[in-house]
């Protein structure tokens, strides 16, 4: 197996994607990874990946057509070696919408596919157990047709990544009776009527009680899902870190309860769940998160590699032809 | 002043309805409440409030057309009986749809508003200080237009209700550059270019952190921003007290940071905020939570009481002519 990794273009710098790649290669000897970024960064990878070198950046901010033009970019680099060698997959922490982009044009939509996805595992109320929520923000809009291929694709990635043999699909909606939601949600209800382990739809308020494998919803509202979620989880543990930052008793407190606060904190990582995927792409693309640290980079070539080992590509492309 | 209370449909029966509105008289005991329900029900409130007779309740699940065929229950008697008797304003815990569409066909909408929205104050990061969002929940879809009308209502409600001179108001989108969003929040944002105060996108992970007095967004996304929110606040929190029951040390640790932990669960506490307010009708019209207790009950009379005073209704009717 091969993996292409950007080592560029992360908040932290390409120093924590090394170590994260190194960390990954202790216990994956048998991955070969090409590492594409400015060499004098690269330089504890010698001997132990294949360096390309690649001088340019592509900036956070960076819209589709400047990130086309960066050709001597790390990202771009990246893309084109995945292509040309047929690489089993692509990780990357640079901008998302460059990240979209680029793939797109390079490696285009597989074969029926209206629109990429960008897919994420959330934690979930059961320990351990992750929900697969698309698209989280890819798109500005969604029709019915490409809600009915999310749950394709979605599906797919659940059984393949975490091994669910009859994933449970919802939609996202506001409300959980039939003939609930948005116009597009409710042609989708219809659509996805026969469609297997479909369950209607699922109210925000127990998306991540566990009972779903799968969650449906247009790049909006998914995004605002996404960060609605994030931004709250943030602020109850400052919150919960002022409590315990008053005085010497409540201090002593927290000594006592560190440990299930860190449990929480971990339940709630996004970090664990090594960024999100572009799906319905000729190719494994993985977004880690911008703000990566080696153990989330890890992560996030521990899913690459999970999505091409078990040809999560190839069932998409399967699955899209049989739609 | 006059409140009339639909002293029916709620979770937790008539009993705390009373004991709520027998609070509020105690603070304001020169407003007059006409309580309506089943009269063996409201026995504690003879000689304080005017009772009305009404055997009928309005089920959770009732439809519109339902709702309005059951002309003895007590939203209807007490919706009819606000027109008659041009009341200050209207308290209810029973069914959303059913209250939106008996209160929009009783009532008609304000001359100019093409569709109610119903709009809550949420806790924000900063203590004390709320930002009003709207719609949570009773569109489906808005567009434009209606997003339009909806920041000069939430303006006029922040101005009204919580005294904030110049209101911020941003739109609820998937990023803060112009041009991010769905098409119509794009095409809100040219009508809002030169509304007053308005800021441009929010995303959802800064919503609450209290830069902004008013937040628009689509009834759909709304709901899923609200339920959302509401889930993962509720999560924590279990997650939280699990952690402090693991073992002796730890039920040690709570005793010391039980008020910190109080103070986390007041301030996302959405039962303190009284409800929501169905804006953009020919009265004031407060949605208390299906499952009130008698003090957030309580608080939805007070904020009934504080949009009549304010004169909401005719501000929202001067603000539209003005559109």
């Amino acid at each position: 197996m091969k993996l292409v990794v950007d080592t560029m273009g992360g908040d932290l710098g390409s120093g924590v994607i090394v170590e994260g790649i190194l960390d990954f290669l202790k216990q994956n000897p048998n991955v070969e990874i090409i590492a594409v970024g400015r060499k004098e960064d690269l330089t504890a990878l010698e001997g132990k990946c294949r360096i390309i070198h690649a001088p340019d950046i592509v900036p956070m901010e960076a819209g589709a057509l400047e990130v086309m033009r960066l050709r001597n970019s790390s990202m771009m680099v990246a893309l084109k070696l995945l292509k040309d060698e047929q690489l089993d997959g692509i990780i990357s922490c640079g901008s998302t919408g460059g990240f979209l982009a680029a793939s797109t044009i390079t490696l285009k939509l597989i074969t029926g596919v209206k629109r990429a996805a960008l897919v994420a595992p959330f934690p979930t109320y059961i320990k351990g157990k992750k929900v697969v929520i698309l698209d989280i923000g890819a798109n500005n809009e969604n029709s019915p047709e490409e809600l009915h291929q999310f749950a394709v694709m979605g599906r797919l990635y659940s059984q393949s990544v975490f091994g669910v043999k009859e994933p449970q699909v919802f939609l996202l909606s506001n409300g959980t009776e039939e003939g609930k939601g948005s116009p597009e949600v409710k042609e989708a209800q219809k659509l996805l009527k026969d469609f297997p382990g479909y369950q209607g739809n699922i109210e925000a308020r127990v998306a991540l009680d566990g009972r779903a494998d799968v969650i449906v919803t247009d790049g909006f509202t998914g995004n605002v899902f996404l960060k609605g979620t994030e931004g709250i989880a943030k602020f109850m543990s400052s919150l919960m870190k002022k409590a315990f930052k008053k005085n010497f008793w409540t201090k002593l407190g927290y000594l006592h309860v560190r440990k299930g606060i860190k449990e929480i904190a971990e339940t709630m990582d996004y970090k664990s769940t090594g960024g999100a995927m572009l799906l319905g792409l000729n190719g494994v693309v993985v977004k880690a998160h911008g703000s990566s640290d080696a153990y989330s980079f890890k992560c996030a070539l521990d899913v690459a590699k999970k999505l091409a080992e078990n040809k999560v590509i190839d069932k998409i492309k399967e699955g899209m032809s049989n739609v």
